[in-house]
């Protein structure tokens, strides 16, 4: 069993933090809610004053923070973490954040003789809690190797996307599709109904035809279709309307730095900015089945 | 086993009446292409001189048309085949019209006392030869029990959509939904390619993550991804722009006719469009693809 | 002066109406509507009590009604006015109405050898009241020229767009391009204030730059940067936002006819119909700034 | 008349340098290219070897340069020019960058007790040769006062925006106006003469209607329509596409950083990124016509 630093204890780094803990791992965490750090505690881990105090004695860091700048300005410059982190260290970052950060943070790192891959992770707090994340890494596949008992005690799908970066470009361009397949399947679902079709019976021909895709197979955003899913539960829990819009950035972000067009990809930025211009910014994502329902 | 009438054998119509001939049903065809006929009769049908000699002494029909314009043509009017065609008959409309169209010869038909069911299909040419397709049906359940014999002999999935036009209104909201998804796909593809992604391993992650799609599991549009997909063939076969170009446009009929928005599916359709522009209407739909690609 | 049939007595058509008795013409109307009957009356008008009864004895003809059903409804079919109208008579058909229902009831006017012009108008209520309105014509050179002084007591600018049908599609261009540049300004005035600018100061800059265009012009949709703008005044009067909706699904049916890619205009009319569903359908057309603002 | 320093001499550079020449200043200028220098200096200025070396004994730097890096790499630093400008200098930074970019400029000079204006320009390369260029300025009133004299000698209409960084807030909210109506106009115009209209004709109606713009009154998309814009000369000189997508880009970024949504924005930017991906980047940006013609 290894020690590990888990810096970032919010709603999905403090239950992946548990998950380490209770696979047998030292745990030392660091956050700026003295909550979060109570509730590792008591999850069997360990409280720490400071980033710099967590890492203390520790090989393996992982991160898991709400954006680029908070993640440039953990481990960067001349007073960052990766100043003090040991060589030979590894580092997971698994916050979601722009590929171009991720690789300024690899490029240190390995200045530093660091390993380290970037992991964002999908799945959402769910995921987070069952331990059945997947992550989409980037960086050395050697470095995979080294990483994947960690990895697996956190969750169940763990992908190699390629080198630095990757990780990061294959959840943004994976974010960007699901928005653009749940506006589309909650489009289809007002267009039939406003047509006369029952929503279930839609819901099910497209699903086990051409139209068939994750939204409609899990996450059905017409209330009252599938039980379980947000719709079912006034759009409540799940990914919230907010976090899909930061991903869509980074993916506009991502295709500015290349010049690729993405039409349905920027577009569906365009109308998740509109639902938060609605005040429903808390709502899950789902949520966009309300522009198209009178 | 049932005497059928099967009117329009073109890419679809015709493999459709060889199955049926193939499960044993006497089949009388009309198209007004003579090599279409004589490749019915060598599968071992009947070749009709119109479409009311095809009718003759039978209580079934099927037909397989281009557009609207056609299958009201065929069977509305003082002289159309309703007229002809007796009372208590069973009329399977497999074309993909305008819902509004699709209830005009329903209409019709209850008058005389026809059953009908509007039953469009998807599963391509591929789908038609292999008797795999999918039927999407609209009319009375009972009328659906009593067709079910005959649509199995052509099709796998039979699905009851809801009463007159329904089934056309499914159809039209898978295939816009699939278009949203491939012209995403699409471009999730071309980012992250752009941004350093092998393209199979984005494909795979993106596949079995939240961004899983038919097109992803079954289409990819990405040139060498998948080896039986068209853009692994230069987009040759499948199912072709201008097809899907008429099925978006007969969705934004429907979204006319209800008022219902759909950013999506029309700027799929206006996509679509520039492609025909670009001289790609006979190629497969998922060479979308070549618009994000240099 | 003539003796003129007017149909239609709605919000346009009434001061139309009224404007031509002003300029000297003896008009016979006829509405649905009894008040507005009573309102021609008092202008100085005539009342009927069909529209067979108001062209009694008239050989011009205007028409101003809602949609394409209203206008082939009252000219076309056995029964239609077409068949009472003498030959040699002028039809001037106001109505914004689809391009291919405009050629329809031209073709049925000449074969009844009456002159036809499809003579759409834009400039609202208001330029139908002070007799501003522009006229976008098709039809015959020369019967234009016939109806000029006719078209010239109701409007200021009288255009020749092409042969049948070209008003209609030189009016469904225009107004599509203004909802886009509406659109356009719009974003372009939520940009810049919620990136520190004051609105008015923007606005003036944009107007006399490269960016200028007529809702700079005369109609800025941010509240207070025009006195006299619906904007200021809680976006009342003006053009109404369904009407503008109607325009733009006009335009669609134009652009399916041709095949043409409209991406600016369908997005402009799926965004017009979100508002309707938000229900500002009575608001003015230039209330889509509210989508664009918290 | 003034000493003063130009760095950048580029196709927009080098030709406001020389007006500021011919307005009696002294003017020393730098640039990476020599010829620019040569060009320079045969119309009467001075080549330096560096930008260090072209501010010497001057309190006036103009600078137009491609992008926001080469600004920041120019002015920040601890190397930057702004290290050896003198203070109660006047920095004019012309080049169109990100606002944000912009305010950073403006910070380090205020801390230097330099006076600066952002101030982008719009009139392309002929309003350079001209000297009618059109500045949008960021910063104090005061400063643009004392800078009055100088873009007189460059341009014809001097706006100012508001504080540091709002000309350039202006000129990408501006761009991106230009961009919407440009598309708008290129849609609309290539709508109605698929529906059978004179190009001319439409252009005439819809230039004095509503869906008047700068683009029908300027710079006409459509060949043929006027003389004298790129259109009628195979879309060259002009506004390259590429420049007008780096500006919707930086429209974009402002978005980001705000939320805001910007449909129709982000669409023009997409559609333009498709025109550079079909290798038509060096054509003028009234190019878009071509997208929706065959």
């Amino acid at each position: 069993m290894s020690k590990i630093a888990f810096i970032g204890l919010g709603h999905m780094g403090l239950p992946m933090a548990c998950n380490l803990v209770k696979a047998g791992h030292e745990v030392s965490g660091f956050d700026l809610v003295p909550s979060a750090l109570e509730q590792l505690v008591a999850a069997g881990g360990k409280a720490s004053n400071s980033a710099r105090d967590a890492i203390e004695g520790v090989q393996i860091v992982v991160s898991m923070l709400p954006a680029s700048r908070h993640v440039e300005g953990l481990y960067l410059g001349d007073d960052g973490l990766l100043s003090y982190i040991q060589a030979g260290s590894l580092v997971l970052e698994c916050s979601t954040i722009a590929p171009d950060a991720a690789r300024k943070v690899h490029a240190a790192a390995a200045q530093m003789g660091i390993e380290m891959l970037d992991a964002p992770v999908s799945g959402g707090t769910a995921g987070a809690a069952a331990g059945t994340l997947t992550f989409m890494t980037g960086g050395a596949a050697a470095t995979l190797e080294k990483a994947r008992e960690i990895l697996a005690a956190m969750g169940k799908n763990i992908f190699h996307a390629g080198p630095a970066g990757a990780g990061q470009v294959a959840k943004v361009c994976n974010n960007q599709l699901l928005a653009v397949h749940m506006l589309g399947t909650a489009e289809a679902m007002a267009l039939g109904v406003a047509n006369g079709l029952d929503p279930s019976a839609l819901a099910e021909i497209m699903r086990q035809s051409s139209g068939g895709n994750w939204s409609l197979e899990k996450y059905n955003p017409w209330p009252g279709v599938m039980e379980n899913a947000p719709a079912s539960h006034d759009y409540s829990g799940g990914f919230a309307t907010e976090l899909m819009t930061k991903d869509l950035g980074l993916a506009q972000e991502a295709a500015q730095s290349t010049g690729s067009s993405t039409p349905m990809g920027s577009l569906a930025l365009q109308l998740y900015r509109l639902m938060i211009k609605q005040g429903k910014g808390k709502l899950d994502f789902s949520a966009v089945q309300k522009l198209f329902v009178e």
